[in-house]
């Protein structure tokens, strides 16, 4: 038995994912449960596949779609998420019966909805969200080491079949990473706060000081705690706006205790408060130093 | 003539200060403009103006803070900004005629204040603040080249005699850094933007995701973007306090603008209005850029 595995979208993700299936360690795991594997590439841009396959993290590359997924016995979505509800309508007619989709995208629910709603039933959906990144983009800047330890959100439904749970996760625990089980709506609310509201406040900071009167001045000024606070503002565009767009009620949630806390705080500074001032200070610098010091899977 | 010059508070700044000003070239430029410099050092702390000492940060150690000052030309003060009020009470009856006195502090408003207020109108006061900093603090992590390239805030006031602001020129330029001279209150409103505010935002957001229902999970999924973001909520909370308590109106006024903003773009999420938030993101990624390209001052 053979396992034929379509990468669709050679980005980062995609090649790093690819790249990180060609180690021997993955090959050893790979190959006691699901038998050899033979990995297709598809990429809309042929440049990215090209380089995909140049690098060795797609055995074949593929310039059709189609092709890639009629002979596929697992797909993986490795495009931005927006992109996912028309890929989705597009391969449901192609996909043969027991292939396991899955997908990569930084939010859940409405990918699940989308393929509740779009994918026949003959196939197995399960979503996947690796925690793991770069301020890189492309093809370029795969490299096979990036989910080492990392966390890997898987989010089966009541329709997830166990044996399509069970296929990912040898996947995923091939590339190194470490499978993390949670409902769908629930990992849009965990990431909300600890990504997505993270990337807003950043942009937020950019969007307010650098149109603000006196930025010329303050740009000359800013230093590192600046630099480190606005990095998140670097990021793709088109990227934050989709996740945005589809994490909209977890992420407003988020916002609005944001704003209910800054708002005491403000009470606190206007009122000259400073033993709470203190307090909560205290308080945040426990919390994050504690956390910091458990990152087991936390690249430098 | 020979120029004494009086450190109170070897810490991370003021050791690095003394560092700097003993290379050869600080030296050379301190020679040709005040004559032969004697580093006087204090800190109520004996280890750390012992270990000023030791690594050649000062060249004599006192062990009181009259000693000190009784003979100084020129007075760094190199505190928390909170315990210089009672400094300058202290010092005000032993500083000699002509004297001229300095300060490192975050914010400039309130420390111009109590200098007009405590000091006699025989000494100059001339607010300061290198824009450099360390995530360490104390003599041990102090370095010479701190102050490379930094930019270098002077607050004088009308009330500032020009030979304070070229005396204390000199030293600025002999460390390596760049003058900026800007107004107290100027100052303080920039800095509020660019360093205050960024690290309220820090703390607030490890304050709301860290004690919410989800943490123990969310803390599991939290990677790079959360751990930059969050990076200020783990420095020195009670210098942290004292820089709040010291810019309040400034704080407060940017505090209100970001909130403003949040309850904007909470809006467009509302509204599902993607097109303004992909302008927004757009934006803030084009000033970053720009910011960050023109950084010839930032250490890496």
């Amino acid at each position: 038995m053979q396992t034929t595995l379509a990468i669709l979208g050679t980005g980062l993700i995609g090649t790093s994912l690819g790249l990180a299936l060609h180690t021997s360690q993955a090959q050893a795991i790979i190959q006691a449960a699901l038998g050899p594997m033979h990995i297709l590439g598809y990429d809309q841009n042929p440049e990215a596949s090209r380089i995909a396959h140049a690098r060795g993290a797609i055995d074949e590359r593929v310039t059709r779609m189609e092709t890639a997924v009629r002979q596929a016995h697992i797909v993986v979505v490795a495009t931005p998420v927006r992109a996912i509800q028309a890929i989705f309508s597009h391969i449901a007619p192609l996909l043969p019966a027991g292939c396991v989709v899955t997908d990569v995208a930084s939010t859940k629910e409405q990918v699940c909805i989308w393929a509740e709603a779009l994918l026949p039933n003959t196939v197995a959906f399960l979503g996947g969200h690796p925690m793991a990144g770069s301020e890189r983009a492309g093809a370029d800047a795969a490299f096979p080491e990036l989910f080492k330890n990392a966390i890997y959100c898987l989010t089966p439904t009541v329709s997830t079949p166990q044996e399509a749970v069970d296929q990912v996760g040898i996947l995923v625990k091939a590339i190194g990473a470490r499978p993390y089980y949670l409902d769908p709506q629930e990992h849009d609310g965990f990431v909300a706060g600890i990504s997505h509201l993270p990337f807003v406040l950043s942009t937020m900071l950019v969007d307010v000081v650098g149109r603000g009167a006196g930025w010329k001045d303050m740009g000359v000024l800013a230093a590192s705690g600046f630099r480190d606070l606005s990095r998140l503002a670097s990021g793709d565009p088109v990227m934050h706006r989709d996740i945005c767009m589809t994490n909209r009620p977890a992420l407003i949630r988020w916002m609005n205790e944001f704003i209910a806390h800054l708002e005491e705080m403000r009470t606190h500074l206007e009122q000259g408060d400073a033993e709470q001032i203190l307090q909560i200070f205290e308080r945040a610098k426990m919390i994050r130093d504690a956390w910091l010091a458990n990152r087991l899977n936390l690249r430098p």
